[in-house]
């Protein structure tokens, strides 16, 4: 076996889960990350875990999608009992075709994903972690060989966590006091919010494999001006080009995209809290050097922002805060690469995609 | 797709669990049964079903075992309180290796199997069937090209089975009032049992597809004999061959066999239970024409007797009498095509292979 899988394996059971013996553990594997799924089991059982797997075919899972009434969606009492006597979920990713869920409705996705929302906040008590296999259909995702592709994710992952999380620390610092947060990309973006007293996360691979950014939550009704994610949003499969937001009160007053507007309106549309923003996240790994349209990488990029629609981390609201709830949790990515900055209290600490901690910063 | 999948899918769905609106279904299938997952999952979307998929990969679940210690091994709750919830579970065989399991230590095999026996319980306590999907690993197994595997599984599978239970019916009732049963074939084999007072059931693939079996259990203290095995049987995906028995008083006395004799003593010493038989099965489906080394369909074979030691269905346990537990259930199978016969309460229902009520029975 390729030693990287050993390590993303250990990565995941140990520094992402730390899995203990008598764990129970729930494993999402899909076949084309079959080499990932039995080093972890193998990590697993050296730990002394209680290993399973919850398989939702993504191929099958359309098929249904497009067979049911919606009036027939209920809650998946099994799944939710399953998930509440889990410790460790550990989640993969890996497509032979990342276009399998194409051609569903995306209103009739979003009710279903409503109904199971307990099944997420079950979750969200568990230790969980959310990783990459390095699959054909990935690869051809971001136009790249299979190697190559390889070579990208396991740079990405396969990282020391700790000396990354020393990096991100600084931009922690910066966000942890803030009151008021301003991106401004190029013509199209100019958003302010305000941060104050939500404490500021620093990613270091907990949740996500690759990790690498800070985040916090705005406070919802905050939230003025305008957004476009130049950086094209996966959205039942479909690509979403150029979405733009407009904020007022905090609440979405109009959206658009250049293509599949309907996926994104689906999205908004799904409950009032899918109406408002739940995360601001800052990019801050720089062995992501490119776009690869999958948002577990994109988002980590040095020199983007990512923001994200509908429910926000407990972990990120300050007592006393109101904390955005929905079924939905959408990133969506501006690029701060050009003509763009980030200001915190009236501060800019980012210019075309440097930090001001960083060699080549200007103020 | 191949409509004898969607006819198979089907059945699966409608003949075997009468999936009705708002169940909760467990669809267990590996990667290489793909195709006849979408079209369950499709069926299941058409009929209000709730489905999710419990996953215990083979590869993967070998290196756990292969990593764990003995000592670590714990109930999976979370698969158990899985089951609980579950209305409808729906497993599928079809591998792209048999033999992925091997190089396991056969005890340490039953040793988990045992403490996992809670989650066997609840599952029969589900609407439940268990199904082949033709893959190539199994096709290799039965040293068949996989288009020919194709047409033999769907010919089992994908028949009108009123018509088969009716067939049957004429030896349920010769068996439902006798006593004792005796089994003899060969030199090797001359095995007497009582079956009074257990019903014998009708099997018209309701919980195995393909179905074309009549079964009842022994009184569990009153086999007496020896039997021989002469077709092969799997264990942990290793090939017994011969195994043969020796029953005193119900209890297996002796047991040996010409390869992997390590295997079926690990089966027998499994617990109290595994040492005496739960099972006396006759197989009845003729459109199984050919042993494939896959008990699945062997046991089925018009010209077979099958004898599970373990475990005893409680359907087959008439009121009073005995239910033989145990946390396996290991069918095995007597040839009785030739040199063999079958008799209950001393008169022979069946010679070599054709019954009393079947052409050309001579008596």
């Amino acid at each position: 076996m390729d030693p990287r899988i050993e390590d993303h394996a250990e990565l995941l059971v140990d520094h992402c889960t730390d899995v203990q013996r008598g764990d129970m553990v729930a494993v999402m594997a899909p076949p084309a990350a079959a080499d990932l799924e039995v080093a972890i089991y193998e990590a697993l059982g050296e730990r002394g875990a209680m290993p399973i797997g919850l398989s939702l075919p993504r191929r099958a899972m359309r098929a249904y999608a497009a067979a049911i009434d919606a009036d027939d969606v209920q809650m998946m009492d099994h799944a939710l009992a399953f998930v509440e006597e889990t410790d460790v979920m550990i989640g993969i990713r890996g497509a032979a075709n990342v276009s399998e869920m194409n051609g569903l409705d995306p209103e009739e996705m979003q009710a279903f994903a409503k109904v199971q929302k307990p099944i997420q906040d079950a979750q969200m008590q568990c230790r969980w972690v959310g990783t990459q296999f390095p699959a054909p259909g990935n690869a051809q995702k971001a136009e790249m060989n299979t190697d190559d592709y390889r070579d990208f994710v396991w740079n990405a992952v396969n990282k020391d966590w700790d000396e990354q999380r020393e990096f991100q620390a600084q931009m922690v610092e910066i966000l942890d006091d803030a009151e008021e947060v301003r991106i401004v990309s190029g013509e199209e973006t100019d958003l302010t919010m305000s941060v104050a007293g939500n404490p500021t996360k620093n990613d270091d691979a907990e949740h996500n494999l690759p990790g690498g950014e800070v985040f916090t939550a705005p406070v919802p009704d905050s939230v003025e001006g305008t957004v476009c994610f130049d950086k094209p949003v996966m959205g039942m499969g479909r690509e979403i080009r150029n979405a733009s937001l407009e904020f007022e009160g905090g609440e979405v007053v109009h959206h658009d995209a250049e293509q599949n507007a309907d996926v994104l309106a689906g999205i908004v549309g799904t409950d009032e809290g899918a109406k408002r923003l739940g995360e601001l996240g800052i990019g801050m790994n720089r062995d992501i050097d490119r776009f690869t349209y999958n948002m577990l990488f994109d988002e980590k990029m040095g020199d983007t922002v990512h923001l994200a629609i509908g429910r926000a981390y407990a972990e990120t609201v300050g007592e006393g805060n109101e904390q955005n709830e929905s079924a939905v949790h959408k990133d969506m990515i501006v690029d701060m690469s050009e003509d763009s900055f980030i200001e915190v209290d009236g501060e800019v600490v980012q210019r075309d995609g440097t930090f001001v901690f960083e060699d080549g910063f200007e103020g």
